[in-house]
């Protein structure tokens, strides 16, 4: 394997973005303003609402439960600044693995003087029940929490229904809102089964386009659900404002139909997992590589097959990361939205050694990655530890 | 002219929305995910600087004073909230023709607890220099001002340079941000010149898609300039949150160069206003039909050659606008945004009497109407007259 400016390239980031795969002509889409009562603006809202319905077969639940929004960021961002509305000091907590999305959040929700509190992770990155109810107990007063389904650095899945279980419990309400962003399209998700208050959801994260993505709030707004921080024009019901973006909505529509259906998912997730369960066998055989969290092994159900983090042994996770570059395998250091610092959070929460989480680096995989990738991502690595 | 369900449509509704008219194929952009170091990061890094780029040459301003959003609304929404993060009780005020979604944000201003106030506008719904000095000295903490270019219902252009002059010259600096909407690729604009701290941009009000615009911010929040209330996932240098939208970033840019540049904008704003001055002048001897503002005339260089807003006696807006729209036309009943409002508060706030405003239609052009539409749709008004 040599170094060659026309190389073929191996994508190995699909958690960062995933290659586009949507078969909608963005020029065809109603360009009239979904808002206007004229035959045009009722062209455009008929197709907003044929997506959002499209968007809800799949996911199993009322399309009047679904909001289209800018993207997981988004909706992340809508559920956590809704505490800023809300009467009476109850606390937020979210668990210290979740995205910077909401790590930002938080930040912000602290500034405006609002009480939060964070959920300790297990050291793969997962909040155990004990934890989160522990931390329940801790803080007396919490009314939000955030929890990840996957976690987007190391594939732990989280027990979303054994922490739900422990919310409803409370005596006062907590909501609960799910970030589904590395869930949805890669491990089988149901929604309605889950019973979670709210969710997010990211089309580029399975083949949409950017700038779009979905926002699950099982209680409207205007029925006693969150109150909204902020309406902008008062679409989609005063949840996120500004003129729809119907291409946006049809392209996630397309791409949820095509690859987020429960028979597609199942059948890439088994195949994903048989792919996966070569790399971490082969990887873990390799003396200098650690996988991150080192209990996990192949066929671990608790992990999502598309994502991995793993380390090698005195080479600096950005080195390993630009040495594959050079070799032509897009992997990358930590999640997309944190690399431009050099921290790594989540790592950090994990309890994972410094050297380690310096030497860190996320390999995730998609439906259509293949068998001979895998066998050239192993080649590339053996190659790169050669010279390294 | 009889109705036809195959009958040609006419649109007439450009300042809700124009229709698509970018040349860029959504699947050949970089898919990679701008934040990530491999060679698919890079190369969407690479585009989305490349489209930031030409926007900048076409708005005449640095590209590191341009931040892409999701559109007009997030433009406005990052400004205002920003208020939320400074120290100290400064006011924020906005004129009482602004969108909707400096409406809601103001009120979210308030239910946090911040200082605002109102700008009077005259009865074309403009901010004239005596109303915003008034504000000033009135209140004497004004820290933040919100002011349209162009006005959405009316079309009436605020003297922005003049305002800007008044607000450079107080004590305390205010911070001046102007929403563009309007203005951009409609009216000759040069952010340079106009000399605003702020602005918002949305791109398919000049032919881009949805869910894209810009902000421009005069200085960096990082050197001095707002603080971000809601930085997300920390892209755009922490303006705005979540994987950047390249395809929509190149649409803009596309739009902007074949419809915003200086040139293009003076020969379209030239041959609207030919057009536009027919339609007024031809309205306006119509018996029936009131010109709102009233002093409104043809050739008035202070109204914006796209938006009219009239009144026929009798016939409330809504049952004009159907009436129009069976027989081809698209035209609106006030801001798209502001649609499902009964209200209009952008007249009530210009001093329009009641019945007016009930009957009161928004005609909209765009560079590509034809004089022949202009006749056309004199002719449908024609008609309807007839019969309501």
């Amino acid at each position: 394997m040599t170094k060659d400016t026309n190389e073929k390239r191996y994508y190995f980031d699909w958690a960062a973005s995933a290659p586009a795969a949507y078969s909608v002509d963005c020029q065809t889409i109603p360009f009239g303003n979904p808002s206007s009562l004229h035959s045009e603006g009722r062209a455009a809202k008929n197709a907003l609402e044929d997506a959002r319905q499209r968007c809800a077969v799949i996911l199993n639940v009322p399309a009047d439960t679904l909001y289209f929004t800018s993207g997981g960021t988004e909706s992340n961002s809508i559920v956590m600044l809704s505490a800023l509305m809300r009467k009476g000091q109850g606390r937020i907590v979210s668990s210290l693995a979740e995205h910077s999305s909401v790590r930002e959040g938080m930040e912000t929700l602290e500034k405006m003087g609002k009480l939060t509190g964070s959920i300790a992770v297990d050291s793969a990155g997962r909040v155990t029940s004990e934890s989160f109810s522990k931390t329940l107990e801790k803080y007396g007063d919490v009314r939000f929490a955030l929890v990840m389904a996957v976690n987007n650095e190391t594939g732990a899945i989280t027990d979303i229904p054994a922490l739900r279980d422990i919310a409803k419990k409370q005596k006062t309400p907590v909501h609960f809102h799910c970030d589904l962003v590395q869930a949805v399209g890669k491990i089988p998700v149901d929604i309605t089964v889950l019973d979670i208050d709210s969710a997010s959801i990211s089309a580029h994260k399975f083949g949409g386009p950017r700038g779009i993505g979905l926002l699950y709030l099982r209680r409207p707004p205007a029925q006693g659900g969150l109150e909204i921080f902020y309406r902008g024009g008062g679409q989609e019901k005063g949840v996120k404002g500004g003129t729809e973006n119907i291409f946006g909505a049809a392209a996630m529509a397309d791409c949820l139909e095509k690859f987020v259906n429960a028979k597609t998912v199942q059948e890439n997730y088994k195949n994903a997992k048989i792919r996966w369960n070569k790399l971490i066998d082969s990887l873990a055989a390799m003396e200098r590589c650690t996988i991150i969290p080192k209990e996990r092994c192949s066929n671990d159900e608790m992990f999502s097959p598309y994502i991995l983090q793993a380390a090698f042994k005195d080479i600096p996770g950005e080195v390993m990361a630009r040495a594959l570059d050079d070799l032509g395998f897009a992997v990358s250091t930590g999640s997309a939205c944190s690399s431009s610092s050099p921290e790594r959070p989540v790592l950090i929460a994990m309890g994972v050694e410094e050297k380690l989480r310096i030497e860190g680096i996320r390999i995730s995989q998609g439906w259509s990655t293949t068998d001979e990738e895998i066998d050239n991502i192993l080649e590339g690595i053996s190659e790169v530890l050669k010279f390294l």
